[in-house]
């Protein structure tokens, strides 16, 4: 199931190693002005290469429009964005064939569909966050005309906060051959009321499919999340006062699935990357047990990287919402 | 949007001071034996006042099944479930008509409807999780076919763990005109390996998705969770033995979106019910500034009732993750 | 798959002799006005027994609003509606249990679920599309607030016109213990400009799927329909005057899948009721052969009582395009 | 709305001038061997240019194939087709920027989108069908790997039959700067017993959808269609031999919207071309009265092409339905 979405739907495709990755954006409004340079930015934030702390890897990521977009503006037909394979090394891999990383999907994916690309994990490589986080790129541009806005932030990497000290982290794991996970906190801002569609359409329950279908992402909350659990109600609710405001945000935006107008609150809990060059036991595809310690080009911690995929995907279920809304806008 | 799953497709209906709630499975497997009286425990275990840390309220939601069996048996045609509701006491609410609750849907819902049904909370009553539940116990039924078992059980309350003193933390906020929040665990075991569909149809998402909808739901977790973000890859990788089998589950069972086979363990955070009866500050319809002390016959804690409505959503996710299983399943 | 719409979601279900038959109506516009008294004329207009042209049964259908509806007005909530099923004559059908009736659906079901409810038909009898028309009528009150009325007749009756000769041909089938089919027109009138989704989206094959699957429908029609195929382009295109106006309307206000304004004008042909009192050879679930001359109170043609029928799918479909345009209307 | 199918998921991207035009299909079975000369054929039975009785425009139309394909086979991972626009003449579409063609979706589309691409018909092209094409060359493998097999061929256009008779017949609208419009026939064989869904699944509204939803298509019949209407029940019912055969197959192998293993036959309308170089009174987008005179390489009939669009449409709806049934086999 590759499509997310229900109005603005995101169909993705692509493997590490194929030809290419991409997306069609099926259900974006027409008469939005659109091309190549405003998706290219969001790219660029999630690319490897950019520093010590990422992936040493080498991707240009150049995006294509293939579709859906005539004379600088959006038609109303289906928006087909590409990015190129390039670069990739794919003999790196040849020992991965049989054997399947501890932490990585490798066989799940062979004990589901009887057959894997396993060049750079193939479709559940993180490269094919790029699809996500190109048509996320339109999602954002599309928000910002209703006034909405994200932003992402890196709160803590293995228990630390403080961006020197999580650098630090980051670069101790990278020199022991291990990795790192930690949490990310995403925010929006002016998000209209009303979004979110009870009892199966929730806004909060999108929120908690988009981020828990990030790769390595294992816990979501909204609001005061599990902290709730250890509040009495009187604590808990947000009170409103004389002037029709909330006067504290606990619900996080978010009342009975239905946005509130408040700031959308959201944060999640990232694994540490699974490929690590220490020595770790597993099987290959016969069942004989192996010793493996994976080289290559690898994030310490893949937190930085998906702090942008965290809000391409936040942006897609709240353009989704948006446009849901359209049809019950109360007139 | 009122209809869960693309395979086991369940609608549900209705209000708490409506005529009925149900439920209406579209896609249920033919030829399963299914009667009123097995649906009816999982209802049971959902009803309030049974003991002093629920409400009061006697309801005694007895199912019926208005179509899909004949003969003892399901025939792959839809089957509606429906329970009467009985011994509402719609007047006890007149008072809410036009006030808008603290940490209720209330103004969420007439800001996005322009319009609510006011008694009882209408359509986010927590009474709209009767038609999961029963929905829910056929899917338990299908599951059970399958060698699939769910229990959920309540992990802590306001903080504190232990039967008893969970009895007590519920007993006291209750006597204080309050409530209180807390944590509870979903563990299924049996579950094939390969459900679950990447990228969008992942079941970990769908997992997050159905928890987070639960409305006091605020964060959900799945293997290490919120802690794996202070681990090492090291520590959280699930090596494999000698005997293909994996030595740890800190995923939870799923890895990639893929199920493995492993016990699926979930935690999720529940809020402090927002029904409480000590002085809170909000507003009504026309923006007046008003005090509420919201009296009646309301859950201290939704903790312990939620439980099986916890249960009853995973099998709904699992059900359909195993049908939808069935059209690429390796033959 | 019984939920027909994107937005203007309809879940039927039901057997013939079950306890009931209804329907969950999902995404119905809030603060509508609605009753139960709306509604029964369209299921009045469907039931048998008002003339001599129909099967005798008597069917007193009153329908039963379960949901969705507060102080008489829709609430954005699922509405549900229920039929229960009364005065049905269930042992009628003992001999039909283990045989297959040529031209109905009966070995189909069974060789697709493997169990079939035989009283009546079941699922597959035409008392299912009761709950269709009363979702209809919902669809038919949507559309009238936006100025859209729907009108279907009968063309012809085993190939002869007139209400006159219509009625003695069909007269004349029933003596001979026989049956005969016939074509219904029906025309939307004030459709706005714009409905429709190009590509699988488009309204007129939401039309032919929503007449084509209509029990006894074998053939559809939109504009000129067959006899476009003999006619020159030059006689075909529907020009346009210096009014704006549309000379013509061989496109029966469709094109590119997208309603032009003008009238939408469709044609179905209904097949003869495969239930006739002749000899007919068949066989019984062991594969034995058996000669069957089906006795009860069946309809020698279906025909009068499709007509509301058709209204009603196309109401469905067209309310359900109206919403999907609210997304998508240049502002 | 862009995607076709529940299962085999075919969603379709670009425009007649764009970059390129392609299909996204997700949910094919793995393990299945797939290239793009495999591809291919469809694709070139579709191409004009072969013969005088078609479109003198030189297209290439190589598919690329750019993902779930790994050395040969399908992973079951979304499988991205593309075919590069080439060799198109955009400025002999200048004169149509502003000018609204009988026939045409060109007014249709600027009314619902407010934007539309002019050049050669946009997304409403006839050569959006390329994409259909090849993602029906795909399902035509996946159905030969289940022994249906499907044929479409010519009946009649402009009302004459047989193969000089019909070239006469479009070369002399041809001369005459006119066009015409046909009957084609489709056929199924192989088809197993048991696809299609009650009561919004079934397999006949599938097909009516798919075809009806081909540019050109106005009505569509299933086994006697029309004919259907001028007999009695018991001419058109199909009765059951000794061997459990059916004596005839008046049904065209579908009875409750279920496939009984005849031959599925299919018959469909198609409009004449509505490009002529006749002229012809219409708008311009200010509502200026234009005559228009359509130059350039337009087919006299789409009949000839057309016959592989509905083979491709017909073989995604059977794939569609063949996963679908997976989930319910009585095991």
């Amino acid at each position: 199931m590759n499509t997310h979405g229900r109005n603005f739907r995101v169909t993705t495709f692509g493997e590490s190693h194929g030809p290419a990755v991409g997306a069609v954006i099926d259900g974006c409004p027409p008469r939005l002005s659109l091309s190549e340079a405003e998706i290219q930015p969001m790219l660029d934030r999630r690319r490897p290469g950019k520093s010590p702390l990422e992936s040493p890897r080498y991707e240009l990521d150049r995006v294509e429009l293939l579709s859906g977009v005539f004379e600088g503006q959006t038609t109303g037909t289906p928006i087909a964005l590409m990015v190129r394979n390039e670069g990739m090394q794919s003999k790196d891999y040849e020992q991965l064939r049989t054997v399947y990383r501890p932490g990585h999907a490798d066989r799940a994916y062979e004990e589901k569909y009887g057959i894997r690309d396993h060049r750079g994990g193939g479709r559940s490589s993180g490269r094919e966050t790029l699809a996500r986080v190109a048509a996320g790129a339109v999602a954002v541009k599309v928000l910002a005309g209703y006034g909405v806005h994200i932003a992402g932030e890196i709160l803590s990497v293995h228990g630390v906060t403080g961006e020197e000290k999580i650098r630090e982290e980051i670069l101790r794991a990278k020199a022991a051959g291990d990795s790192v996970g930690g949490i990310i906190g995403i925010t929006a801002i002016g998000c209209p009321k009303g979004l979110g569609d009870p009892i199966f359409g929730r806004l909060d329950a999108g929120i908690a499919a988009a981020m828990m279908g990030i790769g390595a992402v294992k816990g979501v909350e909204i609001g005061e999340g599990f902290n709730a659990a250890t509040l009495c109600g009187s604590e808990n609710n947000d009170q409103i006062d004389e002037n029709s405001c909330y006067r504290s945000n606990h619900a996080g935006g978010i009342l009975g699935g239905i946005s509130t107008g408040e700031p959308i609150t959201v944060r999640i809990a990232v694994k540490p990357t699974p490929s690590i060059s220490k020595v770790q036991q597993t099987i290959d595809r016969a069942g004989k047990p192996v010793e493996i310690q994976i080289q290559g080009r690898h994030d310490p911690s893949i937190v930085p990287r998906a702090v942008v995929v965290a809000e391409a995907m936040l942006a897609l279920v709240l353009v989704d919402a948006l446009l849901e809304q359209q049809k019950y806008l109360v007139r």
